[in-house]
């Protein structure tokens, strides 16, 4: 099958190398906004202009779209759904159905398929929370993220006069998990489940306080947490801190029995080097279940809800039956 | 959708309490090899005896069987997938290659679906290797079971001359699941992944020194596994080991990036009271599932492999993308 990447940030990287890994899928190209020749990818593959992309319309099994799910994906998936089986990792859970409406209507139109908001939240744990709900319907979803990178708020601190570069972690608070294994079913506010924790590299001469005050009270970003605060060199930033590392629980917690006598806890964790590198690998696997899907007939938009498992493996059906099952 | 129930032991009865909690299910009947005036249900649900099934063909979306792996699914699963739609947890691992073969072609002649081996390993347990593995290509999978009581072992057990009772634990080393945490890779002897515990009620007067070396040195069972023995009171029996709790992880580690320079670590695990009540309920799930492929046009023999998680779900599509995802 053959897998194009629209976009080349961090996550058409990962994807890059993924697709390269699969010994099913070859790469057909790399699409971007910007000038090709200025791009330099990794591997062999070709890169052209996204205006020249129709061109190829015929090449591609699958087009992996990535971009940022704020102002990109919401225009690009429904538009290149009409031309191409497409997947996307579209993060902005509250805006999921309207972009799913959009995308479905736009692939019916185009006789394609189309699958959104593939990684891992959501995703993986979007399938985990289903899975759970559905075996244990008397129960309660718990997520927790991290500890981990948050790439957005390492940014809103940036923007602060004085700080020169900066690190957020989210760190899930250890006796909130406990207590949620332990079948309490605890209510939590914000600032029990999840820590903030910042690495913050200041001018010469700044005030510190000021920034660390300006930190802990960002209203929307960190006001409800519990924050800590670390002023380091540039030199400890990018030694300690160059990764992009992340993941995450999900659990549930439920009873069986007709007084629910008995407890059962279900718990699905990640624990990632590289969020964007995961994220791709998630896709790819996702990426040959659209194309198989297509295959069989299926069209319009789907999610990770609508995929079997079988479809995510390169192994037939026989070979996972008999060492997987 | 009608869902009835064959065969009345642990497992059937947890069926019946899930069912029976389940608001789109109706419970139509249990069907027994008893006399069916000797089973006693936990609901007001009508008994019948195994060989009037067929008169009630028409009336029963889904028939889950409630029986044993090593000779009575073999035959009962592909004899009754010509008549009605099927489900059963056959968990003979190495025969699950001709146990599906048998079942698809008399579900196929009788135009059913029949759904083989769910419950939670296998089931559960699968369908985390197959998602895990597709998504880490590179990488390596375990999985430990326990702490729980292995039904199996413990009958085993009973058979020893001078044995009242006994209940055997199976225990993942905890050592052995950290060093799979870490990404070391590492390879296992089968004494250093599990350790058994056990239990053991003797008469008064036996050699307990006889029996805890013939359990040590059972072929097949213990032999090759560290082993702690507790002599204890029938009342202790009873007061700290009556239920049937189980559970274990399945951990898959791998690597992204052209070197494998970032790893990750996929773990899904499960802590059950009550394992038959747990598996009911993952079969109660997949029941439904049943039901709407077969409504979708589904036939033949399938596993959890086949199934897409929006099946398991009682809410909408748009519910669950609204939700969930």
């Amino acid at each position: 099958m053959k897998i194009a990447i629209c976009g080349y940030g961090n996550l058409g990287r990962g994807v890059e190398c993924a697709v390269t890994a699969a010994k099913d899928m070859e790469l057909f190209a790399v699409f971007t906004k910007r000038d090709p020749k200025s791009v330099k990818v990794a591997t062999d593959v070709p890169v052209y202009n996204i205006d020249d992309i129709l061109k190829y319309k015929d090449d591609i099994d699958v087009l992996v779209i990535c971009a940022g799910s704020a102002t990109d994906l919401p225009v690009m998936t429904p538009s290149l759904a009409k031309d191409f089986c497409v997947i996307d990792s579209f993060d902005t859970h509250a805006s999921i159905p309207s972009h799913f409406a959009a995308t479905d209507k736009a692939a019916k139109e185009g006789d394609k398929l189309a699958l959104i908001s593939a990684g891992w939240d959501p995703g993986m744990f979007s399938v985990n929370r289903l899975y759970s709900s559905a075996i244990l319907p008397k129960g309660k979803d718990y997520t927790f993220w991290g500890k981990g990178v948050s790439q957005g708020h390492s940014d809103a601190i940036r923007r602060i006069a004085g700080v020169v570069d900066a690190r957020q972690y989210t760190i899930p608070i250890e006796s909130a998990l406990e207590a949620v294994r332990s079948g309490k079913n605890p209510e939590f506010t914000t600032r029990e489940k999840h820590l903030r924790e910042y690495f913050v590299v200041a001018e010469d001469g700044a005030d510190k306080a000021r920034i660390e005050n300006e930190i802990k009270t960002m209203p929307n970003y960190f006001a409800n947490y519990d924050t800590i605060v670390h002023f380091i060199t540039m030199e400890e930033l990018k030694r300690d801190h160059s990764g992009i590392p992340h993941g995450g629980f999900v659990i549930r917690t439920g009873e069986t029995g007709y007084s629910g006598e008995n407890k059962h806890v279900i718990e699905y964790s990640l624990k990632l080097d590289s969020n964007p590198e995961f994220t791709a690998s998630v896709i790819t696997a996702y990426a040959r279940a659209v194309c198989k899907m297509y295959k069989r007939g299926v069209r319009g938009c789907v999610t990770v809800f609508d995929v079997a498992p079988a479809d995510l493996s390169p192994l037939s059906a026989e070979e996972i039956r008999a060492t997987m099952l």
